[in-house]
């Protein structure tokens, strides 16, 4: 068994999606495991991880449209909404995804499927440097 | 330490949940792991896992009912709808609950609690087959 | 590679939220991990875990009255009421949040990041005695 770790640092542009999968393979591969366990975590809470379809940009269209209507930013709900109206609606959309997810390795791949892709989900309208960490557990 | 995976396939005849405890609880106890951590995975994104009481079936009827009006098939929001009205809202029931979930093993089993059950959740409404990678490590 | 694991109780009094944070943190201390997972799970369908942010207490308020409006108890759509009208949603919440969620450890550490809490989410109006498994892997 070993265990292999590697932060990245992921620049975003505002609310949106940027895609992982690479990076999250790259890990994978530089892990030299052959079967276990790829762990990817973000360190914040109001950005998230999102894994859904990698073909049709509009499945992330309208998961964002989605979001807006069943999170609107600027609710008045919120009580915590020290730095705007993106602030509170940007912790929910985060709860309501994943801070950290796992996907099996076997073959010494990322056993993804064909359709599957990992994106960082910025809930933030502006831009933020986000830092993830992939850990790979296995032999 | 060890490592042991397994994949299975789940035929679903459209849109509900289909239980998985005793096939992941047979992963568990074939690994001849003692303690750890059982990882459940679903390859696809319109299909997801789902973690619910085992007692009353009305709950996962619940479930449904709650998923089939907080995301309706065929809501004119969604501009990818390729392969129908239940294409998206798939995506999203899929993106709201889990593509990966862990349980911890001890004593050689899976540690699920007593009313908690682990079902596939097919979202599309015509039948599909469903891989599923159960990966337990630990020692 | 090594393995510990270590079970908590946390006595609830109705719905809320229950620093996990400290508790997690010393688990993994006495684990002697150094790099690796912590894993976390809660024995319960009608309790989840909640990972968000831990400086001002308005963004559990909020997350808690966002809830409340979006899975209402007693809402006419549920059939399983039989332990009240805070039974079923209470699964919703619990199935629209984590039963389980990973953390890395580096450093001999848990990894969260500066502004990230754990809590317990006490979904039923009265208290419960919640389990609560932590398992961390790694070397």
């Amino acid at each position: 068994m070993a265990v292999y770790q590697h932060t990245i640092e992921v620049a975003t542009d505002g609310r949106g999606t940027f895609e992982l999968s690479d990076k999250i393979r790259k890990a994978v591969s530089q892990s030299g495991i052959e079967t276990g366990v790829c762990q990817v975590f973000v360190h914040h809470t109001s950005a998230s991880l999102l894994l859904t379809e990698n073909a049709d940009p509009d499945v992330r269209r309208d998961l964002e449209a989605f979001m807006a209507r069943t999170v609107p930013d600027g609710d008045p709900l919120f009580h915590h909404t020290l730095e705007g109206p993106d602030d509170m609606s940007a912790h929910i959309r985060s709860v309501l995804t994943q801070s950290g997810l796992s996907v099996p390795v076997g073959d010494g791949r990322c056993l993804l499927g064909t359709w599957q892709g990992i994106y960082l989900w910025e809930h933030r309208t502006s831009g933020h440097t986000r830092r993830v960490t992939v850990t790979v557990t296995g032999e």
